[in-house]
């Protein structure tokens, strides 16, 4: 999608060790009017999938799963790292390393959100590893629930997150799949 | 707000000791079209403020803060409660009681996102005691930034919150003020 790898090219920064830092669009600053644009194409490219629910995990995957959940006209459940006293004794919960902690985190969902039978389709702004999207899989299996698409804004394919989910047999989509982060030079896929 | 009003009275729960869970369209599940119509209810109020950016605490501002800044055209930054390793050592930082944790979480914000002379439009879910709002305004006084109104979805006028806003003298509003929870009877104010 030439709006955000545009974005990412001006804006974008690479820290290093396999970092991008795209802070001021997505992560902690959010563009809105970019977040609505990538949830449309999001949803055009996962029109076909009968999606009856968006998932995702906070915080930063809010943001793009909101923004689809708009154009499908979808309900939007997003996995909690933290219990909240609103949420009942018996929940989903599954284990996933965080990239940014350097720790495992807990991804949380109640079963009041996620029954069975529903066709999850999975959104987050990143696939790097694939570990937290895994996670969001498992979440979705064990309430029962069919995965039938995943899609990011930016994927790393230098991190090979996608051979750990196409086992799976579902669409995967990305909109910014970066190839190489090379000091100031950020490099897409074709 | 009638939409609004009409979803909490028909899947809200009072749980007791003033907890109003909004779970299933707000907080773990998020209706994004009703998202949608409540940001631009907040951007038919604040359309005379002249606000610049639009601040929010992560995790369940961020939804009707990015609706909001959807329908405003206006950057949405959430503060984080916890540093991310693609943020400069040096940051805003105060310390607000969470409600739902029972301890103080820290709000953080970028100085490379929130600057001296911006005009601040603080959006989130809920305005109870008003201890993270009060947060959010020390932040954007520290980065010398000028709070220009104050907007949330579900107002719980009992834990008297606005009283410690008004000082401010920038205008509040809230889209279904509830006035009292009462077993399974929620009213709101006129």
């Amino acid at each position: 999608m030439q709006l955000l790898k545009e974005r990412i090219l001006r804006e974008g920064k690479n820290l290093g060790n396999g970092i991008l830092k795209v802070d001021g669009f997505i992560n902690h600053q959010v563009d809105p009017l970019l977040m609505d644009a990538c949830g449309a194409e999001l949803a055009r490219r996962f029109a076909r999938v009968g999606a009856t629910k968006i998932l995702t995990a906070e915080i930063s995957g809010i943001a793009p799963a909101l923004m689809t959940g708009k154009h499908l006209r979808l309900p939007v459940v997003y996995a909690r790292k933290h219990k909240p006293i609103t949420m009942p004794d018996q929940v989903f919960l599954t284990l996933a390393p965080s990239h940014t902690k350097g720790r495992m985190v807990e991804l949380i969902i109640s079963p009041e959100y996620l029954q069975g039978g529903e066709r999850v389709l999975i959104i987050d702004d990143f696939l790097a590893s694939g570990a937290t999207i895994l996670g969001l899989v498992r979440l979705a299996e064990v309430a029962g629930a069919q995965v039938v698409g995943i899609g990011t804004l930016v994927e790393k394919t230098f991190e090979q997150g996608r051979a750990s989910l196409e086992p799976l047999g579902v669409p995967i989509e990305s909109l910014a799949p970066v190839a190489s982060l090379d000091g100031d030079r950020i490099t897409f896929l074709e």
